[in-house]
C-alpha cells in the first residue's frame, strides 16, 4: 500500500514537525536509563516553559489528551465535590462525565455551542466548588473561553483548564492566571504525533490531592515520584514518544513561544478572511476565535461528506466535520504547529474554491 | 549529545525490530482517515492471531501495559464486586490495588516471590467471585504461574490474566485456554516500543461488563465503539504508535508464533545455562522458569549496582535490578522480541565473565 503525506487541516492531528519524526526513530533507552531520565527531565522543564509555569509537577501523561483530562480529574476530585463546569462544546461535556466518574456534584454552566462563557457564570455559579473548570479552546466550536478572570476571582476553588487545542497556538499562562490544573495533548500546536498528554499542577493543588484516586495509571502522587527525583518505577515510560515531545518543544521554543502565537495568528487571520471571501460564514463568536481552528458554515446545496472527501482523495488536505449542532452543514479548519504555514493556507483556500465550484 | 544503541537486557523495554523503527516515520495521518482505520483494523486482526482468539473486542489500548491492566479491572469490576488475585510479585500486588480502587473486595492467594501459584489455590479461594485473576509471566521474579487450570475450573467467575510479557515470547491461548480478559504491553516479546496495550475480551466479559466505569478514558463500550464499525469518535488514536505496532506484529506473524515462541526458549535456555556455569543461581521455580526473563542471584559480594553500571557503561547493555525480596542481590536478565537472538546471549555471558572477573 502507497503511504501517503496528508496535509493534516483537521482539529489534530496536525503534520508533526520534521525533527519530531527524526526523534521518533531515536535508539531505544531503558526508561530507567540516565540518559533517559536527563531527556525526561529537560522535556519536563521545556513543558515548563510552554507553560510559562514554575510548578514542580510537570510532565507528560502516558496518554493522549482525554487521558489528560482524566488525570486533572481524578487527583483533585473525589466523591461528593462540587466542581463547576463550563459546558459550550464537546470537550465541556466530557469533561461532566468525567467528573460525575469520580463521584463529583457536577454544577454545569451551559452556553450555545460556538459562543464563549461568561466568566462572572462560572464564578457565581456555586459559593464554594472545590474546583472550577473550563476548556480555554474549545475544538468542537472553535470558540477560546476566557481563563485570566477565572484565576483572579476563583476564591477558594482549584482552577482547572483544557488547553488541549491552545497550548503553543495562543497565550497559555498558567502561573500569571493562577491556573491550578492544566493539560493539553501533543497532536495540535506542539506539531508532535498524538499520544501523550501535557499536564502541570500547582503546589496549592497538589495539597488538595484527594487520597488514593480511583484511577491507579492517573495517580499523580505516584507518576511525580518516577518523573522526580525519587525515580521510582511506577510504569514504564512511551519512550519513543517521549522523545518525540521533546523535539517538537525544541522546536518551538526555538521559535519563540511569541512568534509561534504569531504564526499561529497570521495564518489563522488569512484563512478565515479567505473562506468568508469564498462564501462560508464562520460560526464562532466574533472577539473569540481561535486562529488554530477554524469553524465554517457550508454553503446551501454542499453536501459537506463529498466535499470533504474530495479535498481528501483529490489534493490530499483533511478538514474536520462538524459535531453536534454542526454536524452535516459545517467544517472544522485546523491550522495548527507544522501545518501553521502560509502555503498549507493557500493551497487549502485555493483547493476549497475548486471543490465548490465543481 | 550522541545517541547511544543499547542491547536491551532489562525487563522492558527490548530492542525493537529494525521494521518497526521505520513504521514510527511513517507520514502521519487522521485518526479517521479512511487509511489509518484500515491499518487499525488489520492491527486489531493481527492482535486476534497473537492472542489466538477470535473475541471481537480486540484492540491496543492508548496507554502502556499498566493502562490495560486498568482497563481490565475497570470494566468488569464495580463496588462490592469480589476479585480473587494471585500474588506472587509486584504486578500481582498492583492488581490488588487497581481492583480496590474499582471498589472491589478483593481475595488474595499469596504465594512466595519466585515460586508458582498453585491453580487449586486461586480456584478454591472463594464460592463465587466475579473474577479470578493473575500474571501469567511476572515481570518481577521471572516466575510463569499456570492458567490453564484456571480457565477449565472457573465456573462462573470471569478469568482475567496479565500477559504484559508473556505474549509472543511464551504461548498464550485465550480462547484455549477460556480467558475473559488479557492484556499486554508492546515493550517486551512483541519488539515494538512501548506505549500501547493490546487487549481482548470475550462476549461472555462484554455482557457482565459494569454499567459506566469508573474511568471515562478506558471505557471499553465507548472505545469499542471507536474501533469497532460504529467508528464514533472517543479520543485520538496513537497514530505512530499503532504504525509501529502493525509492524511488529507483522514481523511476529511472519516469522510465525511457534517459531518466535521456539526463539525465546532456546536463547532462554542458552542464556540461563550460561549464567549458572558463571556460578549465578537462579531464583524462580524449576519448571516455571520464563525463557524470555531470567531471574538470578548475584555472587557474594559483587556490588549489584556497580556491575550492572559497568554492563551499562563500557558494554551498552542493560539488564535490570532485582526488585522485592532480590533488590540489591539479584538481576533480572531479559531476552525479548528482537532482542532475544544469539548473538545479544553471547555477548552477555562474555561481558559478565569479564565484569565478574574485575
Amino acid at each position: 500500500m502507497p503511504l501517503h503525506d496528508r496535509v493534516l487541516m483537521g482539529p489534530g492531528p496536525s503534520n508533526p514537525y520534521p525533527e519530531v519524526m527524526q526523534a521518533l526513530a531515536r535508539p531505544m533507552l531503558g526508561h530507567l536509563d540516565p540518559e533517559f531520565l536527563a531527556l525526561l527531565d529537560e522535556t519536563c522543564d521545556r513543558l515548563r516553559q510552554v507553560f510559562r509555569t514554575d510548578n514542580p509537577l510537570t510532565l507528560p501523561i502516558s496518554g493522549t489528551g482525554s487521558a489528560g483530562m482524566e488525570a486533572a480529574f481524578v487527583n483533585v476530585v473525589g466523591p461528593g465535590d462540587v466542581v463547576v463546569v463550563g459546558v459550550n462544546g464537546l470537550f465541556g461535556e466530557r469533561m461532566c462525565d468525567v467528573a460525575t466518574r469520580c463521584g463529583a456534584e457536577v454544577v454545569r454552566v451551559d452556553e450555545e455551542w460556538g459562543r464563549a462563557i461568561e466568566p462572572s457564570r462560572l464564578l457565581d455559579a456555586h459559593p464554594s466548588p472545590k474546583v472550577i473548570a473550563v476548556v480555554h479552546a474549545e475544538t468542537s466550536t472553535g470558540v477560546r473561553n476566557d481563563v485570566e478572570q477565572l484565576g483572579a476571582g476563583k476564591g477558594d476553588a482549584l482552577l482547572l483548564i483544557d488547553c488541549v487545542t491552545s497550548l503553543g497556538g495562543i497565550p497559555v499562562e498558567v502561573d500569571a492566571w493562577r491556573v491550578d490544573v492544566a493539560y493539553s495533548g501533543t497532536q495540535k500546536c506542539l506539531g508532535v504525533p498524538p499520544g501523550l498528554a501535557p499536564l502541570t499542577v500547582s503546589d496549592r493543588a497538589r495539597e488538595r490531592f484527594v487520597e488514593r484516586p480511583r484511577s491507579w495509571y492517573f495517580d499523580l502522587g505516584m507518576i511525580g515520584d518516577y518523573v522526580g527525583p525519587a525515580r521510582r518505577y511506577h510504569h514504564t515510560a512511551p519512550v519513543s514518544m517521549v522523545y518525540a515531545l521533546h523535539a517538537g518543544l525544541g522546536v518551538l521554543l526555538d521559535e519563540g513561544l511569541e512568534a509561534s502565537w504569531d504564526r499561529h495568528e497570521r495564518c489563522g487571520s488569512t484563512l478565515q478572511e479567505g473562506l468568508e471571501k469564498l462564501g462560508l460564514a464562520l460560526t464562532a463568536q466574533v472577539g473569540h476565535r481561535l486562529p488554530q481552528l477554524t469553524t465554517v458554515w457550508l454553503p446551501t446545496g454542499v453536501d459537506e461528506a463529498a466535499a470533504r472527501r474530495r479535498l481528501l482523495t483529490d489534493y490530499g488536505i483533511e478538514v474536520g466535520a462538524g459535531v453536534g449542532p454542526f454536524a452535516g452543514r459545517g467544517w472544522r479548519i485546523g491550522c495548527m504547529g507544522h501545518t501553521a504555514r502560509p502555503r498549507n493556507v493557500s493551497l487549502l483556500l485555493r483547493a476549497l474554491e475548486e471543490v465548490l465550484a465543481a
